[in-house]
């Protein structure tokens, strides 16, 4: 008999990827997602499995969540709580820090109270590199101290530390994964989003915000997939915690403004607004030490640019899919 | 002209001896307590003084707490807000983490509200040796992976995380002191009311969890608040986070029951419960880094030991006046 996974976030950008791939395994998958990021559109494909069902709500009303687990549960053994819902946005969580308290925290506070009801006793849970804030250095798991620069980086590891403290009674296991940028179909905003959207607007030029030199990792979401089935299946610990990503490559805002242009609108000018800084709460330049993940047998199979170069055309068949080109 | 003091948990424990202690520099204090720990007997002292106001109510009460210090505010400026309300009974977070997630973390989430509402540009947050877990080896204020092992030191992380996050807008810095475990007068609950309430119920026997070789530094409070105060006006740093104890000595379990019997029963015998760990979500031994503060100019005056022989007389002193002996 499979198994069942509970996920929340299943119908955003990486919890609906995950979904597919979690029925690929042959298991059964809950997902629960309010459909503030996420879309129904997301799990068209999913939807056509009989052992996908997804609860439209929030996580954080529990009674109702625990509701659809009951039901789904009834054939099935729970094996893991996947907790990817959250406020994806940092810049939304900069005007309204109230956004990532409700949707980055206390999901997951949430999600450890759905573990307790229904005895699933491992998480496996969407970190991100903003937990490190503005450390120098390779940023390795053990880097400190943790001074998060924006309440996204912060709901994150307050999220991380919500969980490990689970595992000393609610939880035998549980695994954090964090998270580069990410990229892929499916995704909602981000850099290339705003680049493709400006270029829709104005064909013949790109203002950016900065001075082109912020670099940053990127990971396709297919990769990203594979790193988090890895995480759970092929490492066996009370709390893993892992960087995943290639930890070599990066890509400057200047290349991915070039990537855009050549594939989107060959020829346009790019106008720099200056300043080593897009917006409050980024963090400009970080380099990803991703060696203890790699030492356990896990690579992405795309470079950061590679990542780009095919997550844009891949974003702008999306956008001629749905007639938005 | 002095300055006003925005105290959080201004009527607890350590929070009381803050309120002597910047009183008698000549400041103002307006503290909001909601005496679910804190006592109006702590801060009669305090009451007496023209430059001291008490909000009763919960900080979480974002508004009415922000109304008091409108009016507290009327005549000075505000300083600093001091955040030193919270659950401070681990063992009360491990029975029901709603406890630690309202008065431990979300009061600080409160807290950053009133400074963004009241312009308070400056935080100083108690924060715990909780936060490192179980960690091997010293702890050093850049010790990581951070998986604190209780509610109570997940939400004090959380804490630190959602303070660290607000000095990219509301706060322009942001003191983080890390606490060993702080003894003296006016304390609530911990290892040496345990053993006073035991022996005041059985007079010739001591019933001690665990096996008595749980080692941890123990702070004077009275030491605490001079550290308190000098993280604050002896260091100028955007985040200033520093353990605070001598980071040398320690009390085993073992030793503080040979003191307590000795000062309150003599010839008390003490029995053992067996394994290394009192109760789920204590560390059962660390030792404390503070090199860092240590080389800033500040050092306690007590050892662990002597902290705990003289916070031992006071309790004593403390129930005898109380009619409690």
């Amino acid at each position: 008999m499979s198994s069942l996974h509970v996920l929340t976030g299943a119908a955003g950008f990486i919890g609906s990827h995950l979904s597919d791939a979690l029925l690929a395994r042959g298991d059964a998958v809950i997902g629960i997602d309010d459909l503030s990021l996420g879309t129904l559109r997301n799990v068209e494909d999913a939807s056509l499995s009989p052992r996908f069902a997804l609860y439209e709500g929030d996580v954080n009303d529990v009674e109702r969540a625990s509701a659809a687990i009951t039901a789904a549960a009834a054939t099935r053994p729970i094996d893991t709580l996947w907790h990817l819902a959250a406020n994806s946005d940092i810049q939304a969580g900069v005007a309204d820090p109230d956004v990532d308290l409700n949707r980055t925290f206390l999901t997951t506070y949430s999600a450890v109270q759905l573990c307790r009801r229904h005895g699933i006793r491992r998480v496996v849970f969407a970190s991100t590199s903003a937990v490190y804030g503005e450390l120098p250095g390779p940023l390795a798991e053990h880097a400190g101290p943790l001074f998060p620069i924006s309440n996204y980086g912060a709901m994150k590891l307050a999220s991380e530390a919500a969980l490990t403290a689970a595992t000393t009674g609610t939880l035998d296991a549980v695994a954090i994964a964090r998270f580069p940028n990410v990229v892929g179909p499916r995704s909602t905003h981000g850099v290339l989003h705003d680049f493709l959207a400006k270029l829709a607007a104005t064909p013949d030029r790109l203002v950016v915000l900065g001075d082109g030199t912020q670099e940053k990792p990127y990971v396709h979401v297919s990769d990203l997939v594979r790193g988090l089935l890895f995480i759970r299946y092929g490492i066996d610990e009370k709390i893993a915690c892992y960087n995943l990503g290639d930890g070599r490559t990066s890509t400057s805002v200047a290349e991915i403004a070039r990537l855009v242009i050549e594939r989107r609108s060959p020829g346009a000018a790019i106008e720099y607004t200056g300043g080593n800084r897009g917006w409050a709460g980024d963090v400009p330049r970080f380099q990803y030490d991703c060696s203890r993940i790699h030492a356990r047998g896990w690579q992405p199979s795309m470079t950061s640019t590679e990542a780009i170069a095919r997550a844009i055309d891949e974003l702008v068949a999306e956008g001629a899919a749905a007639g938005r080109s």
